[in-house]
This record gives C-alpha cells, sequence and structure tokens, in this order.
C-alpha cells in the first residue's frame, strides 16, 4: 500500500481543532458547549456585506483576477491609506483567508532548512505552514509574568543564524491578544534592518486595540519597504471567517511578483467572497465602535472573571480577542479534554485551546489554555460560572 | 535586500494567464478579444444556485469544518452514487478548488525528489504544484496524430524509476478533450497495481463527454481502493469557477486524515460557495441535457471550421471543452501574442493559449495552441473568421 509522505505525517494537528470531536460528542449526549477555543465571533457581518450577497446578480460565477479584482484591490488600497498605510492596488495580492497570504509569504521568500524567528506562544498555524515550506521555527519566549510583551531584543538576536530569513510579528498578538508598542516594533525594526532579514507582520486584528491605544504598523516602519510582508485578512475585521478573502501587501516588487505566481497556480481567490468583502469596506465608523465597544467590556469582564478564580493567572491584553491564561490544573489539554468527556454542570460545558499546542518549547503552557472572548457577556457569564465549578472539581487540580 | 525563495523563481508562469496582460492592452486600443485561452464557460450557473445566494439569510458568515460542511459532503456523496462511484461523506475532503484537492494530493503523499508520471500535453498546474512539492513530473507523450490518445503502456512503463510513486490521469482530459476509455483506464491500473502507485483521478469534467459516450470512473477500478485519489471540483460542472469549492475523494482514510490536517491550516474552505455548491446538487437533468448539446455542438462547429483553415489540424475530442491544435505558424507562442498585439480584424481578434507550456518535453507542443470552445456559437463563428484571417497575414506563417 502506497505510503504518505513525511511532510504530512509531520505536520501538526491544530491545537484550536484537534479536540472538535470530543466537543461533538459533549453535544451529541446533550450538553451545551461554550466555544471560548476558536476565534469565530458571534459578532454581525456588516449589513453593508450582508446586502451585497443577497442583491448579487452574477448569472455565471467567473474566476477572477488571479491577484483578486482590481476593484476590490483599488478599495483596499484606499482602506489602508484610511489606516495610515501609503500603498496603492499594485502593492496588493488578494489571497484566499490570511492562512493563504502566509503561506505565500514563506513559499516566496523561504527555501528548505531557512528559519524563522517567532516569539512563542504563536499563532499555532505558523507551525504548519512552516513544515510545508520545511522551514524551521525558532521562538524566543514571551512570559506571562509580563503580559507575554516582546521579549528583549538583545534574547532575540540570539537566536540569529546564517540560515535565519525573517521574524515573524502578530500584532495584536494571537493567542496573547498583545499589543506591541512602536518602540517594541522599532526595536525589531533595528534587527530586520541589521541582519536584513524578512518581517512577516500579522496584523488581521488592527481594529481590535482597547484602553484608548492606537495600532502602529510595522508597514511604517523606515527603511523597511523591501523587509516588510503584510500578512491580513477581512476575517476578524468584518466577522467574516468563513469568506475566505485575506492580503498579502508589501512594496517589495519581487515578492509580490513571485507570490502572483503561486496565485496564478490556484487560479483564483473566491468571487463571491471578493465581491462581499468589497462591499464590506464601506461599513460605517459606527460598526467598528459597537464592535469595539463590546470587545473591551467583554475582556473587562472575562480577566476579572478569571482572575477571581483561585490559582488563576489573566493578564489584561490590549488587543485581539484573546487571552492566554494560567490554570491550577496538573495538564491544561488532559483538563480541556475532560471538560468536554466526563464534565458537565446543569448540562453545560465550556470548550478551552490547550496552550502547548501555541509553544514550541517542550513543556512550555502546559498549564495554560487561550480562550477567546468571542461570545456576549452573558453568555461568557455563564462559560465563567461552568468554568470555575470545573476547576473545583477537576481531579487534577494542582493548587 | 532579502531574496525570494528558489521555488518561487522555479515556478513556471500560467501558460493559460501569462498573456492576459497583453489581451488586457489590446482591450484598451478597443479590440474586442475573444478569450478562447481559459477554460472559463459563459454557459449560466444553475438557477437552484443563483437562489440560494440570493436567499441567504445567514448574520454571521462563520468558519466551517475543516472538510467542508457536513450537509454539503452528504449531497455530494449522494451525488457520486448516483454517478455510480460508492463512496459515503467519510469519504470526502471538500476543498478550496480543484486545485486545491492537486495540491493537497500531492503534499499528502509526495516526498521532494518523488517522481509522478503524466501523459503529456498536461494541464499545465499539476507542474505549479509538483514545483510546490519538490516533485518531478515524468511525462509520457500523447501525439496529435492519435487525436491524443493514451499512449501505450509499455511507454509509460519504460519511464517508472525506483521514485515513481504516481501517475495522474485526467479524464476527460484537459488540454486534450480527450475521452479515455475503459480498457485504457484498466491498463493504466495493471501498472499502479504492479508497482503500488498512487493513482491521481482527475475527473472535473466528469459531465462532458460527447457523442453517446459514458464516462467510466478510476473510482470503479477493481483492487485500487488504497491507490486512487479522486481529485474533482463544482467549477466546471455547474459553471461556478469562481466559487473555489473543489473534492478530494479517497477510500484511502490514511491519505484522507493527512490531507485533512492540511485542510486545518487553512481553517475551511468558502462558507458562501459550499452553501451555493450544495444547492447546485439539485440542478434538473434538463440542465444538464441543455449543458451537454450545446457544448457538442459547440465542438463539431469549432472542430469542422478549425480544420477547414488551410494548414490547421484539430482532432475531434470527445469530452471536456478543450481542443488542441495545430497550427501552421512559426512558433504559437509569438503567434498568440501577436493576435493580440500586432492584429485585428474589423476591431476584433482571439486569444488562444500556446499549447508549449502544456509539454515538458522542449519542443514539443512549440506549433499548437489549446482553445477552449466556451463561448456561444454566433461568437466562435466570428472568433474563427478572425483566426482565419488572422492565419493568413501572419508574418510567420509557415505552410
Amino acid at each position: 500500500m502506497p505510503q504518505v509522505s513525511e511532510k504530512g505525517r509531520a505536520m501538526p494537528p491544530s491545537p484550536i481543532r484537534k479536540l472538535v470531536p470530543f466537543a461533538d460528542q459533549a453535544k451529541e449526549r446533550g450538553v451545551r458547549v461554550f466555544h471560548l477555543n476558536i476565534g469565530q465571533p458571534d459578532i454581525p457581518t456588516p449589513d453593508v456585506a450582508l446586502e451585497a450577497l443577497r442583491n448579487c446578480r452574477e448569472r455565471v460565477i467567473e474566476y477572477t483576477h488571479s491577484a483578486g479584482n482590481l476593484s476590490l484591490r483599488r478599495k483596499l488600497a484606499g482602506y489602508y491609506r484610511g489606516v495610515g498605510i501609503d500603498v496603492t492596488e499594485k502593492n496588493i495580492l488578494v489571497t484566499t483567508g490570511g492562512s493563504e497570504a502566509i503561506n505565500f509569504a514563506f513559499m516566496s521568500t523561504l527555501n528548505p532548512g531557512d528559519e524563522v524567528i517567532i516569539p512563542e506562544p504563536f499563532y499555532a498555524n505558523y507551525y504548519s505552514f512552516a513544515t510545508i515550506c520545511g522551514v524551521v521555527i525558532k521562538t524566543v519566549t514571551s512570559f506571562i509574568e509580563q503580559g507575554f510583551a516582546l521579549p528583549p531584543v538583545a534574547e532575540i538576536e540570539k537566536v540569529i543564524t546564517p540560515r535565519t530569513r525573517g521574524i515573524v510579528i502578530v500584532n495584536p498578538n494571537n493567542p496573547t491578544g498583545y499589543l506591541y508598542s512602536r518602540e517594541e516594533l522599532e526595536q525589531v525594526a533595528e534587527l530586520v534592518r541589521k541582519h536584513d532579514l524578512f518581517l512577516y507582520a500579522d496584523e488581521v486584528y488592527r481594529e481590535f486595540c482597547y484602553d484608548g491605544r492606537e495600532h502602529f504598523s510595522t508597514m511604517n516602519l523606515k527603511g523597511l519597504e523591501q523587509n516588510v510582508i503584510l500578512l491580513d485578512s477581512v476575517s476578524k475585521r468584518y466577522s467574516e471567517c468563513g469568506l475566505r478573502v485575506g492580503m498579502l501587501v508589501t512594496r517589495n516588487e519581487e515578492v509580490l511578483a513571485t507570490a502572483l505566481k503561486f496565485g496564478m497556480s490556484r487560479l483564483c481567490s473566491p468571487a463571491i467572497g471578493q465581491l462581499i468583502a468589497e462591499a464590506s469596506i464601506d461599513a460605517p465608523a459606527s460598526y467598528f465602535k459597537a464592535v469595539h465597544d463590546e470587545y473591551q467590556e467583554r475582556r473587562d469582564f472575562l480577566v476579572k472573571a478569571l482572575n477571581e478564580m483561585p490559582g488563576v493567572v489573566c493578564p489584561k491584553p490590549s488587543g485581539a480577542f484573546y487571552a492566554v491564561v494560567k490554570l491550577p490544573v496538573d495538564d491544561a489539554e488532559r483538563f480541556a479534554r475532560w471538560l468536554l468527556e466526563d464534565f458537565n454542570y446543569q448540562g453545560e460545558t465550556v470548550m478551552v485551546a490547550p496552550a502547548n499546542g501555541f509553544y514550541s518549547t517542550p513543556g512550555f503552557g502546559i498549564d495554560q489554555v487561550r480562550v477567546a472572548y468571542v461570545l456576549k457577556i452573558s453568555e461568557l457569564k455563564r462559560a465563567m460560572e461552568v468554568l470555575a465549578k470545573a476547576l473545583e472539581c477537576y481531579p487534577g487540580r494542582v493548587l
């Protein structure tokens, strides 16, 4: 019998999705599951987007340009200029979700055996795309005690080898919710300049910054025009995760032309998704204001509720809609599975993402989970009650 | 300045799309371009699909299951059983277009340096996906004189080495339109069994078989349950190229589980596309009958018109909606570019895909083009008049 590939065997299961079968089984037993494991917001998609969908009068759903519809790219360029990033449609490749933007960026710039540096804990799918490219991920650890701030640049520089080709910065961060300051980014920029690296900048949570703080884009770091590759998506911005529309944005023409060759191989991004994404850019400021305030309120509630549980430590993140939380448990993955398989409180339980899957250093994050505050406050409140009960009676409790 | 990757440099430009900038320039000069270069049908998407689109009442466009919506997979299984392929939803992974099905199949089963055999001329994007995986494509040539029939199996066996891991069969064929017979496929099956290979079976044109001939699926080859990986798509079947919904179907559980890991890394296929694809499966038999008859009529017209032009040779294909045609020109790519850059007949010209991009043997296909009969007869008629005029006055004409 012919065998599967080495890369196929090496591909990690998704830390966010690998417990899904247990959640499905819990639901089959009639248990209600609060999904804090995945960044799937309950926030409605903007009305202008849903109207565009329902008003679609296409008679033939045709391929689009491999780089994305020109009208969409022009509108995206306008969006970027609106948030202070000076680009034109010529700098933009529309991708099939932010996932494909990561994949194209890595494939266009990295050779097998090359190394990229990323602060851990990190969004686990970076590891998947590195595996696909045969690329080695080197990490520098950010710590819960520091609220997951950027590790000292000296620590990052220690990890640089002759094979190092780039640094990945996710800002605001998934999974930690940490919002990097301009000062931190300027320090990264120094390293990037000094070692002539690529800077892969994942800014899909750009709109989600709290406490009045502003987002500073790596696209505005001086002298890095040829180094920065922006990875972006409409998924979180407009609550359109299912559309699969993302963007790779760069002023490096050679990288963009190379990424377009990968783009041609898959013909195009989803046509209907592009149409809806284009309409979404007209979502009013009031939409973002409401969404922002909603998330900030949820964060405040969640962080307070978690820190009130004995033995639980949750930093207060300034961005995105995640937090990495330390729990008083022997093994967070065992706990997460136990929540789905063996526990319920009045017919309800909670699903969380074990954080070990977000670290590459063995043993790290073993007592941490990622929670996403993507449910409305009333549901979050109930989820926290259920979680508190679970922590009280979990057999592997450690205090 | 950091450099692009070796694979990025090795990625071939699409033979179907690389002349697009010249077509765009022709249109800017006011020239009408008949697009025979790309398999983008003008056939309407089924009404049931367009209605599902307009009636969509989702409020949040959410991620779907990484393997595709269960309801879609169940309905697809019903479709397959209806065409005599006995599978269940457990054998199906929904992909982002047939392109991703190819990519996942290769990534799940092939290691860098592995070889796959494919009769040439072949759909050029197979070369792109092989490049992504570091896989070597070995070809056996099918000839226009034989109407692009399967080369003798002895010729295929000659190409097998210890690194050979699979054979790709596209049936009906893109770019040749050739429809492989059951006998030809049984011969391939012998080889696959003998050398324990994977058989990658691309059947996206299954519905498009003419002259009363029936399609025989490789999924029904006996004893190859672990070897056959079916690559499929709704793009051509329902004229939904822009949806980006395809399928990888196999009874090999390990391959499917491995492909799903790649699927998790990109989260999911387009949600709206899946919804429309699911509705499309209810398209009535009358839809297919009309489409089938329309294509058959177009083929008859096109083949006759081409063969009436002095020096032109066009076999009569029995499937898909393509033909590979020999032209009396010095270099078909130069001719195709000249058509867009330097020629027009009463303000009109024709775009064709140079066939050299579909061959891997250097120098082959140099006087051939692929034409797609995706335009209505009245337009095809005019396109043939324009092409005949072009051949008369092309400076590189060879008779």
